[in-house]
């Protein structure tokens, strides 16, 4: 007997000329993150013990959740020497490729910094804008299986770039687990102090302070469902960044790049979790036949197989569509996370993106350059929040301050103004303070 | 028998250096947006029925909520005509009073608009971002006796600035109750349609559309806690603002400025609503005292004093503080929402303020120029959450997509790094993808 066939591509095909294109597509996409009303109890429950007991909540969250049998905050502080340590006890080709990173990070972010600015009117007033940092942040890492030296590269710098007074970081370490690339990644960064504590008392202990914990600011950085409930619970208390859904890429291929490596980008994305979303979108259905050939070929030699197979089976896809056109307008209406413009001219299709997190043009800018050292931030917008959202960027660690600075004849010019508006809306002490400064 | 001594001052006095001050600011400065389950239980059915019946739902939520006896969304629809007509029949001082206040409105907004960028490295490799405008944005206009047309201005020209395709605008009319400032500031804002509808059920048909009303990409303006809960439940779906608590003023008084001028100040500041904050900081008692005068003196003559006296009842202060230091550190401990620096050199202080959301330079910059025609926006982050989040403006309404384009010379430099990274990481497809444009 000859050896199994390959199996039947393990991801959909899909063509938008199908009559049912529309309703698979939307099928595909469909991702709601779960708002499952225990979880919440249990993260309201934590919240409320860290802000009531502080270190105390922390430590019996620790031991409960983590299994470390600890009686002080002290050990679970980490200081800049530990981590030191930990970066001078890497091999030296992960060193220099983690300070390659953060060098490169950093240069791209510096282009990033807001400046104050102000003008001045005829009549001598001032308007403008002053741009501050933010006090201090906190960074969540994720401990176990999805912790991600590269994350804490890309979380830190651009707050170090912004200016920000102190960056903490936490970690949970279950069972002891210390991630030594982890803690050499906080140390290149520039991390002052690490907790090795995690889940819902993380964020809690961060945004409202504890005694050994200080109270920030911002809370950035990725986690499981806790820790995202736990984020969104405290917005308002202190500033979040986004809640991150599945990460997702987008291929578009004009037919002239290597199947295998787009067969590898794919896998790529797919290797994340079974939830993450790989999809190739094609004018040239041969060269979609060959990409579905090299995934079924190089499936079997994949590490992570299992993984990629399921995400491939319940979210990838390989959709052919008539032309470029209507490749773009699939493009504006996924708005990925990720996109490959795997084309000849990819400039050319740049104009008409609106909606992206990250675009990686041509055929040599694979996006794992984007993950780790290309210098743009992989914090990105998922699950068609590019619409409306951006990367993680200095930006998010910088708030700006109006300024309004009139003078005598420019309160007297502005007055009148503001005193009708302020009567309309029978606001008339706003009115009267407007009058106040008109001249008689 | 002379005539009633002026009541006690009807706010609090707090000084520094009191032994209990710590504990009496921090409970004067207390505000948490309260989560009723029975509101949220509320929303949710509401967004729920929106998303399943659409227009049906808005219709049945519009009789009930809004006692308004329609029969089809025509009813709740007014286009830009209508709009024309509503600035048309206002007086000549209105008009014109709208028209200045759109035009300074806008010529500030103009500074704030972000601009694409992109650099190339010695190996040809492009890095930048692009800036693209949102597709559609949604304004939410309280109807009833919070209806402000300068809001309407404020969140819809930052709009328009950045270059959003389409704004549209809801607003309720309870009781048929039309508002005609409120649509004249939407022509002059350059609304394209108006849906007279409010509540949670706004909110929702704004995030995921129904037959009538277009799904759109954020949603921005204030509301009451249904609206509230409403945006914080489609948060992720569709960008929101931030949840605004009840809006504030600190003044910092050197005793130079007339104690009627400030007086006023923080009436106009505590007629909002009862939950409004006024708080005025002095190194100089007997300034505090001749405030504290003119408060009891002018309140009996103003047209909102009841809503004035509970809320400088409840949340006002005078405090008196040392020096400017001690002004300056608690300027930066609370971050108010406006802050007025009302003394001879607001320059020299400026350096200081690390946290305000708008800042008012001098004696003649009332805070209430700043509302309604000065230039920058009123919305503004309250209740502290200056300390990481910034007016509303034009890059609100815009977002950021990195660009990254490898030659293959960069792809051959960057590749090793990444593949160094990832299997730090156990990344293995994210190796191979980069390893795929090493030069062999």
């Amino acid at each position: 007997m000859s050896e199994m066939p390959s199996s039947a591509a393990p991801l959909a095909r899909l063509s938008s000329r199908d009559a049912d294109f529309d309703a698979r597509l939307d099928a595909l996409l469909a991702w709601e993150g779960v708002s499952d009303a225990e979880v919440q109890t249990r993260v309201d429950e934590i919240i409320r013990a860290v802000r009531r007991e502080g270190d105390l909540a922390l430590l019996d969250c620790t031991r409960r959740f983590d299994r470390l049998d600890v009686a002080s905050m002290a050990e679970l502080t980490l200081e800049a020497p530990r981590l030191a340590a930990a970066f001078a006890g890497l091999p030296d080709e992960q060193r220099e490729a983690l300070e390659a990173a953060a060098g490169r990070i950093e240069a791209y972010h510096q282009r990033q910094r807001g400046e104050s600015w102000q003008y001045q009117e005829a009549d001598g007033t001032v308007l403008g804008q002053k741009v501050t940092p933010l006090d201090r942040v906190g960074v969540y890492v994720p401990g176990g299986k999805a912790a991600y030296p590269s994350s804490v590269l890309m979380n830190v710098i651009p707050a170090r770039v912004a200016g920000v007074g102190e960056v903490v970081m936490v970690v949970p370490t279950p069972d002891g687990a210390v991630n030594e690339l982890v803690l050499a990644a906080a140390h290149v960064a520039g991390v002052e102090r690490v907790f090795t504590i995690g889940g819902a008392q993380a964020v809690a202990a961060l945004a409202y302070g504890t005694e050994s914990v200080p109270r920030v600011d911002k809370i950035v950085g990725p986690g499981n469902i806790y820790v995202a409930t736990a984020k969104r619970a405290v917005f308002g208390q202190v500033g979040i960044d986004m809640i991150a859904g599945p990460s997702e890429i987008l291929v578009v291929s004009d037919g002239g790049t290597d199947p295998d490596w787009l067969a590898m980008d794919l896998f790529s994305q797919a290797e994340h979790d079974e939830q993450a979303q790989a999809i190739l979108i094609s004018w040239d259905r041969a060269h979609l036949d060959e990409v579905e050939a090299s995934i079924s070929r190089q499936l079997p030699g994949m590490e992570r197989r299992t993984i990629i197979e399921a995400s491939l089976g319940q979210r990838g896809a390989l959709i052919e569509v008539a032309d470029e056109a209507e490749a773009l307008a699939l493009v504006n209406r996924i708005a990925p996370e990720h996109l490959e413009l795997s084309v000849a001219e990819p400039e050319r299709l740049l104009d008409g993106v609106r909606h992206a997190g990250a675009i990686f043009m041509g055929r040599y800018t694979a996006e794992v350059l984007g993950d780790y050292c290309a210098g743009p931030n992989h914090v990105l917008p998922t699950s068609g929040t590019a619409r409306f959202s951006s990367p993680l960027g200095v930006y998010d660690f910088q708030k700006r301050s109006s300024i309004i600075h009139c003078t005598a004849e420019g309160a007297n010019a502005l007055g009148p103004i503001a005193s009708i508006l302020a009567r309309g809306e029978s606001l008339t002490a706003h009115a009267r303070a407007a009058e106040n400064r008109i001249k008689r």
